[in-house]
């Protein structure tokens, strides 16, 4: 009664849609070419890629997949599911997988041998699934390749800083619209909720990836007055109350009133890269203190900015931050207060938020082509929370900002 | 020049809005009593809990913590960010926790030794977050407790019933404003925009959490004409092509049309808990052969509904949906189309999306409290995709829909 349905049936190209930009073909191959060689010179015979934003970086698609990249020799796609769409988004040979316990038989068919030492995301592979390969490629030696990934990642191409300038306007466009969405009275969530709408109607993918252990975003954070003092378990200079405790950052129910300093900090994700943003907004008049605080802000972003050249290491930008802060007094609200403030200035943005390089003391040298979000932020007890947020792009004459927009305070 | 700033700083109360429900404490403790006698029961000495849902579900916090949790003992919450919060949050000593690398001292300090048989949630903990506590607790064997934690979450206590209700009201509220929000021209995600605004405006925490590797879920799936035949790598019955192969399901570019099918299936997340819930819509008509699938759908419900109760099997319940679509003639098109079939019919929904019981061919037996979403869906080829889900509620008398709403499909 029950006809097999067709295996594989092919999905129509007129449903991936025109307006979605695909990795472009050449673009993977030579992602792919370097990892094999950074596999060569650690003497892995390969790598086992299966996170979705590192496949989507090598392979195109983020399909139930296992993509094995072997040192020496072609790269593979087994599919789970769907193989239709996984041959319409790479370039890649895509072999259909019925079951992971089917891999070794695929592996030694078309490689001769299973691997012994394996490149695996250790940083964000569940240990059960390890524990699932190792049974199935007995003797196997699993090394972590994710530094070396998201070292490559750090290092974006001219096409995928077109992506992260594309998602940069998106944000920039909504921060346009505030003024006109907020009324006195609203709640942060609703004002959010607003926003966030316009962002979808622009073409924000919606979900934001993160690599961190439960790190979770939601848009960034909106924060009005005593909000912007609240940290959180996020690892982020503001936080916010959030809804609930179960969400516990973000917009929360906190009615917007006049005076109140408005944070809108908001990331845009398009064709799955990011663009992270703030920009300040206020009803009224600011209490004299934050605005002397922005001033600083301002400040230390033009001196970071300024020196951020190829050759740099994280740990002279975080430093420099951290020195005009101190100079100006303002030391303990610098990236949060109390035990809420980060020991970071900045970090790497791309297919996930929390990408290298880490503006913090750690001895990364900038190189071209690397692409952060600079955000020197204060929590002021009392008043609340201030600062500034650009998207920027390390090229061999400087940076260059992927996110221009004017940056003094909106006063509504 | 700089002053330290006070340590765990005291959050105000006035933060922690009054809507939002905080996990009462004695559910709390039942719940933690609940956990260790099961790891005394597989002799394990005690468990570390470090996920969010699962922090969530046994210290009402998701302040970046680690949760020791002895079989015999008592529960200390080791917490690193925020402490202020998680003090206000929990009714469990929270102990300040600098770096993880104190953890073994302080477990020595509380509990007079290190633990040898260690549960901990394997399923979801990287490798490397493993690697750490072997290296930091000499011998230790770490056993899977997920599964345990599961079984124990697939129940509902009385208060937890009543948040998914609340849940299912926001979406049920959203469905109810999209007549008025419809145009047609429209494209599914600036329509999926205006629902999800309204959604926030009504509580809505954004954030959706899946347990399963590389699930990925926001607000669900608003799909129309021929995006519903499109599948993807979530495991889902229907996923639809989203804005780029970077995102891969949900709302898209297309401009809805008259005819079409339209797939309201909206994911509402309210303190912290989850409900599913689709509803279909048309501009003009529908084709008779959806409205006859549609049919089928209801009678699928309404068969399995019946059928639900304590001590009858997931796998009864599968096997009776997957009977009647055989009947219709349907079998091909139900749950999925070709390769984007799933073997299941509904799915434990609470904190995670993704939770017990899976209404698959497996033997669980339903329990009193249980809560799922049921969600017979077809997808015709050529013509789209239909459905309906509600989320329900295991009593000792049968099932009781947390969704309650109108089911007919809304012509419009």
């Amino acid at each position: 009664m029950d006809p097999q349905p067709a295996a594989h049936r092919t999905v129509s190209p007129r449903y991936l849609e025109e307006r979605a930009a695909r990795v472009p073909h050449a673009e993977l191959i030579a992602r792919l070419a370097q990892l094999r060689a950074e596999l060569a010179a650690r003497d892995l015979e390969a790598a086992l890629i299966v996170q979705n934003a590192d496949l989507f970086y090598y392979a195109g698609t983020v399909q139930q997949s296992h993509l094995y990249v072997p040192a020496d020799g072609e790269p593979a796609l087994f599919t789970r599911k769907t193989v239709a769409r996984a041959r319409v988004e790479t370039p890649l040979e895509v072999v259909p997988l019925e079951s992971v316990t089917a891999l070794p038989e695929q592996l030694r068919e078309r490689y001769g041998a299973l691997p012994r030492r394996l490149g695996l995301e250790l940083d964000v592979l569940p240990v059960n699934q390890l524990r699932r390969y190792e049974a199935l490629l007995p003797g196997v030696q699993a090394v972590d390749v994710s530094p070396l990934v998201m070292r490559q990642r750090a290092v974006k191409s001219p096409w995928e800083v077109e992506r992260i300038r594309a998602a940069g306007a998106v944000t920039i466009a909504v921060s346009e619209r505030l003024p006109e969405l907020l009324e006195e009275g609203l709640t942060e969530v609703e004002l959010a909720g607003r926003l966030e709408a316009v962002a979808r109607s622009l073409g924000h993918q919606g979900v934001i990836r993160m690599r961190g252990f439960n790190q979770e975003m939601f848009y960034g954070q909106l924060l009005t007055g005593a909000s912007g003092e609240v940290a959180s378990f996020l690892d982020t200079p503001l936080a916010g109350t959030g809804l609930s405790p179960a969400v516990a950052q973000g917009a929360s129910f906190r009615k917007i009133g006049r005076g109140d300093p408005i944070v809108f900090d908001f990331v845009s994700v398009v064709d799955g890269y990011t663009a992270d943003f703030t920009r300040m907004f206020v009803l009224g008049a600011l209490d004299r203190r934050l605005e002397e605080a922005y001033a600083v802000a301002r400040s230390v972003q033009e001196a970071v900015a300024a020196r951020a050249r190829p050759g740099v290491r994280c740990r002279e930008l975080f430093e420099t931050a951290l020195g005009m802060a101190e100079s100006a007094g303002l030391a303990a609200s610098f990236m949060g207060y109390g035990e809420g403030r980060v020991r970071f200035i900045g970090h790497g943005v791309g297919l996930e938020l929390d990408e290298l390089p880490v503006l913090s003391p750690n001895d990364l040298a900038l190189e071209e082509g690397m692409v952060f979000a600079l955000e020197p932020k204060f929590v002021l007890p009392g008043l609340g929370a201030i600062g500034l947020e650009n998207t920027w792009l390390v090229t061999g004459a400087g940076c260059q900002v992927l996110t221009p927009a004017p940056e003094h305070i909106r006063t509504l």
